[in-house]
């Protein structure tokens, strides 16, 4: 398991916690600069926001997660948004109703968004997700 | 908000913890046995499997989930698995690769899994859901 090198293309403004917990099962991320999405493979169309739950709050409270989310459907074809943390556990002064009805409004857009709690889980589910594909890919 | 009243089916066999919170908020469930799903609006089309994290782990222990996975996409177009807890919180000696492999999976087959916090935010969700493809069915 988790033996064999992946390498994708990651935001260079991407800090270390998700980044590292990807190099330990061996998935490395070479920083450039993305127009759309924070972890990305072009060749599987893989698209993935990568957000913890406070800064999703705050890419709610200002759209900018519509936006995101319409650039990675103009550009990629499988897109994910991955959370970290509990809605419980947000600072934010927002409303869980608004928060859980954009997920609604994603999902429904047909973007997957899936919470995990930490980023322990979500580098683990970046590279299950990476390795599907994959074989989609090499099967064709 | 929340004010006109949604009737929706439940499977008979669902326990009163979901059914309370979507009684609150103006979601009314009619309780009949369900071949597919745990909640389903049959005019949108719309199935939703609905498990706390303990009987989600045990499901992907037992393989159920993706037999009940497999129904889903076979009866209906949009179909949504709801998750009520965090994958901390199991109490089952699974491993959470294994939890979070298969929701990689699930995703991956296009079902959308959902994980929020406690069964109010998963009876908020439902409603949203239903809202949403309300509109897109009226609209058409």
């Amino acid at each position: 398991m988790n033996k064999q090198n992946i390498n994708i293309k990651c935001d260079d403004r991407e800090s270390g916690a998700l980044v590292n917990e990807l190099n330990k099962i061996n998935v490395y991320c070479s920083p450039i600069r993305l127009k759309v999405g924070d972890y990305v493979c072009e060749e599987l169309s893989l698209c993935i926001e990568y957000k913890t739950i406070n800064d999703f709050c705050l890419s709610v409270m200002d759209g900018r997660i519509e936006s995101q989310s319409l650039r990675m459907k103009d550009n990629y074809l499988h897109n994910y948004i991955i959370i970290s943390g509990k809605i419980n556990d947000k600072i934010q002064n927002i409303h869980e109703n608004c928060i859980i009805g954009m997920i609604s409004k994603l999902t429904y857009n047909n973007l997957n968004v899936i919470i995990l709690d930490n980023e322990k889980q979500c580098a683990y589910i970046i590279r299950r997700l990476i390795e599907r594909y994959t074989e989609k890919y090499s099967e064709q």
